[in-house]
C-alpha cells in the first residue's frame, strides 16, 4: 500500500537509516523498519539484501525505502523524500532546494566522521588501520568538524526568515540531521565536542529543540531508538578523541 | 534573469563542477560558469568566495548555481535540478527519484576517487600522506572500483524500459555522471581500468553514447572542457594505479 512507508536498513547499528528513521519518526508515519522485523515476517538482513538483489531500481547500498512505486536509496534524497510527503520539508521552492543541500552536506559530514575510524577502506577491520586512523581522526576533529559545525551555525544565524532553525518557519528533516550528527559526535567525539560545542550555540540550541519535539522524544526514549555502538558510524575510540 | 543558470566553481579544475556543467552543456542551457568569467565581469574566484560568504542559503563548497531565486550547492542535487528543468531527466515520479539517487551515488564515488590521494585530509599535501595514499588506492581499485562499476552496469542492465540508458527510456543526467566518471577512472587508473572494463561493457556503451551526444561532443571539443590535471579530483598519480 502507498501509505506505509518501508525502510530497510542494517538492523543492528543506527548507521546512515538513522536520518531517514527520524523523519519518519517526527512525523509520526506509518513505517515498518523492515529489516528488524522477525525473519517470519519477512524481516532480517536477508530480506532486505534479496529486495536489493531482486530490484530494477537498485540501491547500491542501504539504507533504502519502499514506499509504492517508489524505491529510493541514500540518505539524504530518502530523508527529502519523507520530509516532503510527510510535513517536515520547506514549502517554498528556494528552502525546499536548500533544505536538499543541507541532508546532503550532513550525509558528507557523518561519511568524513565514518572514514576516522575506516580511512583506508571498509573491507578491513578498524584494527588493520588504526596509523591512519590517528592520523584521520586528528585531521577531523580539528579542521572538519569545526568546520562544519561552523557553517550549520551560520546557516541558521543568516535564515532569513530568522526562526532559529536551518531552513524556513519551522522544522524541517534539515534540523533532524543536524541533531544526529551532534548526538554522534558526542558519543564518538566527546572531549573535542565538549571544548567547541560553546562556538556553536545556535546549531546546539537547534539540537536541544529536536530532542524535547515531543514524537522525537517518545522515540528516543523507546527500544526503537538503537543504541550507538562500535559498528556503527559514530564510535567512542578514546584514542581517535581529544580536546 | 531566471532564465540564465549562473554556476560556479574552481575555475582551474574539472572537479565536481564537471557534474552540472555537462548538464548544463548537454541541454544546451543558457548559462555562465562565473569564476572562470573575468573580474572585470564579476568573475573569478574571488568573487565566488564572496558569493558564497554574502549568501542566505549559503553552500559549504563549491559548486554551487544560482538560478532566479534558488541558490543550490552539492554536485547531485544540483544536477538533479538542471536535468529535471531541462529536460534531461526522466518523466515517471519513481525514475526522477531513482535519478537522484543514482547521482547521489556516482558524487560518493567520486568521493572516494579523490580521497585515494588525499585519505587523511584536504589540508595536507599529497606528498605528506603517501603512504596512507598507497594503501587506499589498492582499497580503491580492487574493491570499490568493481564493485560500482558492476553497479552500474546492473542499473542499466535491469532499467525496466531496456532503453541501454541508466534510467528510463531517455539520455538522463545519471549518464551524464556516469560518462564523467568513466573519463575521470580512465585519467586517474589506466591500468585498472584497461583491466575491468571489459566487464561492464554496458556502462561503457553508455559512456560511449553521452560522449556522441552532439551538445556534448561539441562541448569536449572545446576550450570550455578543462583539461585533467592533477589538481583535480581524479589525477594520474602512476603510483596509485595498477592492474
Amino acid at each position: 500500500m502507498k501509505d506505509r512507508f518501508d525502510l530497510y536498513y542494517w538492523p543492528e547499528i543506527q548507521g546512515r537509516g538513522e536520518f531517514p528513521r527520524l523523519v519518519l519518526e517526527g512525523a509520526e508515519a506509518p513505517y515498518r523498519d523492515v529489516a528488524r522485523l522477525p525473519a517470519s515476517d519477512g524481516g532480517g538482513a536477508e530480506a532486505m539484501m534479496r529486495m536489493m538483489d531482486q530490484a530494477d531500481r537498485p540501491p547500491f547500498a542501504p539504507p533504502f525505502l519502499v514506499h509504492g512505486a517508489v524505491t529510493l536509496s541514500q540518505a539524504a534524497p530518502i530523508s527529502a523524500y519523507c520530509g516532503e510527503s510527510l510535513g517536515l520539508a520547506p514549502t517554498a521552492e528556494a528552502d525546499r532546494l536548500f533544505a536538499r543541500a543541507v541532508a546532503q552536506t550532513t550525509a558528507d559530514f557523518v561519511g568524513e566522521a565514518h572514514d576516522t575510524h575506516h580511512p583506508v577502506g571498509t573491507s578491513l577491520y578498524y584494527e588493520e588501520q588504526m596509523d591512519e586512523a590517528l592520523r584521520r581522526a586528528r585531521e577531523f576533529r580539528h579542521q572538519r568538524m569545526t568546520k562544519f559545525l561552523a557553517w550549520y551555525e551560520r546557516v541558521a544565524k543568516v535564515n532569513p526568515a530568522r526562526s532559529g532553525w536551518l531552513v524556513g518557519e519551522r522544522m524541517t528533516y534539515a534540523d533532524l540531521g543536524l541533531f544526529q550528527v551532534v548526538e554522534g559526535l558526542r558519543h564518538a567525539f566527546p572531549r573535542r565536542m565538549a571544548r567547541i560545542e560553546a562556538n556553536v550555540p545556535a546549531a546546539i540550541e537547534i539540537h536541544d529543540r529536536v530532542a524535547a519535539h515531543p514524537p522525537i522524544a517518545r522515540y528516543l526514549a523507546s527500544p526503537r531508538r538503537i543504541p550507538f555502538n562500535e559498528s556503527g558510524i559514530f564510535r567512542a575510540y578514546p584514542e581517535l578523541d581529544g580536546a
